[in-house]
């Protein structure tokens, strides 16, 4: 898939990597590192996109065919973004307050070549059931989320047992909308 | 998770054992082979969890901690089952049938031991992008789609270019509703 491309993914995600190897699509990885930071009167649902586009500003200077694609994933409940969870005690806190209840996962995405940008973004929604403290333990003591937003991965343990419905692009929750991001591709 | 249980998978779905054990969840795999034939009477949403029912019939005798699981997924569109493609016209045939549209997955599961049997069933909705022929025809020669119900599986290329949303469990697409598995076995 677009063989006379030349795509960078601006990200150290190993779900990202998996993603786009799995749809086919090749790319080398050039992560970046930019502050998470943003405005405040940014809307809550556009900050994703917003820091996606600031990774690729760290691209300027693209030659003849090379694609830069950059991402960031949000986990908005009760119209807060939760971030990374810094321990043990934060990552529980991030799971009590998704248990039994619905979330939003956006995923923003900034592709640009030397001639073009386009970014968009897509949101699916996640649904809880209650889990235990038991469930909640079990999860955090195994799988140490703390480079995950929000305290979870949708395709780990507790995303198996614990989530019951999801509305939207499954990928998107991975961290990458890769039909949107296929879609683009072929208008580039 | 459930160690002080036998599980058997009654099941030769590659996706079957890899959700199981992403879950957590030992077991050992004893593929059954049943006629997936069924009575015209069974409302058509109902067949997937009859015909994993008969797969489990195949174990009679268990043991002491055995617990069998077995599973069956239909493709629904239009109010049709699609089975598995014979060959390549009719992989494509059921792709053509699928694309931009949205259709149903129902996977059935039956979960019994020496004195329970209990069954369920999970549908999921997923909805296609018109697929262009070209697409079609790449999916078709190089994943030979042959083994599975609808001609195609959610997790390989045609299910991440093309899937433009799903409501519902990502992993009843995939074969097994293991949310619902998981709390099911807590019960056995």
């Amino acid at each position: 898939m677009f063989d006379d491309k030349k795509i960078i993914l601006a990200s150290r995600s190993p779900r990202r990597q998996m993603i786009l190897t799995e749809a086919g699509i090749d790319f080398i990885v050039k992560p970046v590192d930019v502050l998470e930071s943003y405005r405040n009167n940014i809307p809550i649902d556009e900050v994703a996109r917003y820091i996606a586009e600031k990774k690729t500003k760290q691209f300027p200077y693209l030659r003849e065919k090379e694609i830069v694609i950059a991402a960031d994933t949000t986990v908005i409940v009760d119209e807060v973004i939760l971030g990374k969870p810094a321990d043990y005690e934060e990552a529980a806190q991030m799971l009590h307050l998704l248990s039994g209840k619905t979330h939003h996962v956006t995923t923003g995405v900034c592709i640009k070549d030397r001639h073009q940008l386009v970014s968009f973004s897509d949101t699916t929604l996640v649904e809880f059931k209650e889990l235990t403290d038991k469930e909640i333990d079990y999860y955090i003591t195994n799988f140490e989320p703390y480079d995950k937003a929000g305290g979870y991965g949708i395709q780990e343990w507790i995303g198996m047992i614990g989530v019951i419905r999801i509305e939207g692009s499954y990928f998107t929750v991975m961290g990458l909308p890769v039909h949107k991001v296929y879609q683009a591709l072929l208008n580039f």
